[in-house]
């Protein structure tokens, strides 16, 4: 590991997974936490926590406050909990504009009604110009797990990959924003709370082996996590990835990957077999998830590997991003 | 309220009191929330959230780590709760070192041990040079309450009230790192898990109303938000309250009100006055608690304030700090 921390340390990839491990890992070893699921399983109940830092604060589609929500709301979720508590501590720079700031919350607040969970403690740290940049916000949640038995750890021959809608809008969006590069009017970031599908899913019996909400690291990371917790070897259909035009062309112009860009509001599933369909018809009665998919399989071809085939034939394996993504992308 | 957020708004008083409740209350309108108590009170768990932005990272007696866990462990300790899990967020700034950040987590690992708790879940943001000044740290904690009905809500005539050891060490420790003030090298932040205090006084027996550390703010915050919210009058003897001489210097120096400092690890006790010796011996057994003290009563004479009583038999009201007291003091 490097003397000093990179920017490739934060990027949901190879070098922040090196990180946890050998810095946080070590030192906090326990069972929970080494499950590595995107939320901690405390008997029937759920927690997760995530900072936010992206830049800029308000984007189409949503803005840090919606995100904040979000994404915590969302890890909970991908456990097949119910978001209940939250807990919402911010770190603003002196000279933040107030009505900035109510627009902020006024977003987590219509967030937190569409999940149904509140917010039940807080904190506000001010800091002097310079110490941050306008403004961070750590959201914690607590969840009620209403199904048991999910996880990253469990994916297994008996399942197919799925995903809920098109792929690296959040990571596209944002990168425009920042880049000043005008798009068509139509990309936006697909920051959603996914407690809504997750529930319309397990209340139709759905078997869900497990879910992953495509943060940090994109698709790609999801799935090499998976096939390397499960042991397992993930084959994905490249042309069944859901990518829109709009995403298609910033990965073109730009030299990215969709499936290394991040998302806010989309997530991976392995399903039973025979689940499938009924998970296809339940999402795809979403407006957002109209590209739902079936991207894959499970198979033991090269366990801990996932692998891309092309419409041709031809395949390479996908690997975990590196190096330096977007910083500050959520 | 200003246009802008001020430095005054994260003092842990009066503007901070006002920015909290025409902000966030406000949008996140709920029972537990308004309660305004350490930590949120969910059926048998107490959670709590604070992030931490102290600077220095590293002063006499701790750290930001060892600050991160004591905050949040400390909190759960107020509500009668038992410190279990906590989730563990960080925002690094990009060139950080390594070595710094591997002190900083075994002093939080240390300081779980202490508190039996264990970090279930964390998230690692790495942000550009200048979006972060080194180092945050956001700790939210779940404790199990062993010790039902304690609650600042509560206070009144039949309580006494005490104060565990002498006040204002954190707050002169990082004043004096700060502005590069030579001081007696005995001088170092109080910062301290309370849960084995906390245990002690519950096992022996004592009859608690209520307890709160008195962090930003001080024990004039403490102390102001007990009396508004059960509605007394909280007579406090100015002789009585313990100060040692290393922070009476510094206040007489700096004209500082020691009351105002903050605490990390000294915390305000309304106990029933029949407890009262009992408590004070119990706290006493422990080495850090050798000044601990009865400082107050509890009466009706002017209900929602704070009176601080001469022994020349004179009384002014201690109000709740305002201004700009230190930022990034935790």
């Amino acid at each position: 590991m490097t003397k000093t921390i990179t920017l490739a340390q934060g990027n949901g990839g190879e070098e922040n997974n090196d990180l946890i491990k050998k810095v946080f890992y070590k030192a906090f070893k326990n069972e929970i936490l080494e499950r590595s699921e995107d939320a901690a399983v405390i008997g029937n109940l759920a927690m997760t926590t995530d900072s936010f830092t992206v830049s800029p604060l308000f984007f189409a589609g949503a803005d840090i406050g919606k995100l904040a929500v979000c994404g915590t709301c969302n890890d909970l979720a991908m456990m097949g909990a119910k978001p209940k508590y939250l807990t919402c501590s911010v770190i603003i720079e002196e000279g933040f504009e107030v009505e900035s700031l109510e627009r902020i919350v006024e977003s987590m607040r219509a967030e937190l009604a569409i999940n149904g969970a509140v917010v039940v403690s807080g904190d506000t740290k001010v800091v002097p110009k310079g110490s941050v940049d306008k403004i961070f916000i750590n959201t914690t949640g607590l969840g009620e797990i209403v199904q048991a038995g999910i996880s990253s750890n469990n994916v297994s021959e008996e399942d197919v990959i799925l995903i809920n809608r098109d792929i690296g809008c959040h990571g596209a969006t944002i990168f425009a924003a920042r880049e000043g590069i005008e798009m068509s009017s139509t990309l936006r970031s697909d920051c959603n709370s996914l407690y809504p599908q997750v529930k319309a899913l397990l209340d139709a019996g759905v078997e869900i082996t497990a879910m992953r909400d495509a943060t940090r690291g994109g698709v790609a990371a999801v799935l090499n996590e998976w096939a390397r917790q499960s042991d397992v070897c993930i084959e994905v259909d490249e042309e069944k990835l859901p990518i829109s035009d709009e995403v298609k062309g910033i990965c073109e112009m730009l030299g990215f990957e969709a499936t290394a860009l991040a998302n806010e509001g989309t997530f991976v599933l392995a399903i039973k077999k025979g689940s499938a369909a009924k998970a296809l018809e339940i999402l795809k009665s979403f407006e957002v998830c109209a590209m739902a998919s079936v991207v894959g399989e499970v198979t033991q071809k090269y366990p801990k590997k996932v692998i891309l085939k092309s419409p041709w034939g031809t395949s390479r394996f996908l690997e975990t991003p590196n190096g330096e993504l977007l910083p500050r992308i959520c």
